[in-house]
């Protein structure tokens, strides 16, 4: 049983969250969520640090800019720290993608690429998702 | 079994979302989560009205003002629509909010009081908490 289209986006499976400085924020997030981080990973096709924490089915995905080009460091330059982007986990994310393009929804990325944490990616476009930056992931290999 | 300080923030309960017109927001956020919301609530000492939709254990919680005293006509008219606040679902409320201030975290409700959906709720300061707005909340019959 594999009904890519029924599925449509399952969970939420992280929550990123712009900050400054990752080791401070890490140990301000151990407090407030009562654990720890169990990972940290840099991306650097996107110029970022990361660091997850598990809460429920969700992840906390802490991102820390490691350049000027990379999108945390423009997005805290606009908008301060705080929540960056809300990403859903798919099933089938080519199937997923254009579901939502063929709803009106404008994608950034018209095809998924590589992400953290082993997942292939592609985010929507805010002025698509009523200024929600949206992603939709899914394992690489499922 | 009911060790209250051992769960902590147990999930993410919801995340909010600010949004000009709830019906439109209604109808965008059903094609983008290719499901339709389940209730509407209002919450009149909030002067909020809000709308629910699932995805996996979180709900996305959707809040357009209804006066211009509202938070949410606040929030919009500062930082334009978008996501407004994370909430974790707690067992213990109280038990939580003085583990919380105990770690340092500043709360803005020093007491849980009402909220939507049939919560007790409280709000942490977001200069304590890397400017992400938190809500803490638990079943007011548990």
């Amino acid at each position: 049983m594999h009904h890519s289209k029924a599925v449509k986006l399952e969970k939420i499976e992280h929550i990123g969250i712009a900050v400054r400085d990752i080791e401070e924020s890490n140990a301000l997030f151990a407090k407030i969520l009562g654990r720890s981080h169990y990972k940290m990973e840099e991306v650097e096709s996107e110029s970022v640090i990361t660091s997850f924490f598990q809460v429920g089915e969700v992840k906390i995905e802490l991102l820390q800019a490691t350049s000027e080009s990379s999108a945390i460091h423009k997005h805290i330059e606009k908008r301060g720290e705080g929540i960056h982007h809300i990403a859903y986990a798919v099933k089938d994310i080519a199937v997923e993608l254009d579901r939502l393009k063929s709803e009106g929804i404008e994608a950034i990325h018209q095809q998924a690429k590589e992400g953290a944490d082993g997942k292939m990616i592609a985010f929507l476009h805010p002025k698509s998702t009523n200024r929600v930056l949206t992603e939709i992931c899914a394992d690489k290999n499922e």
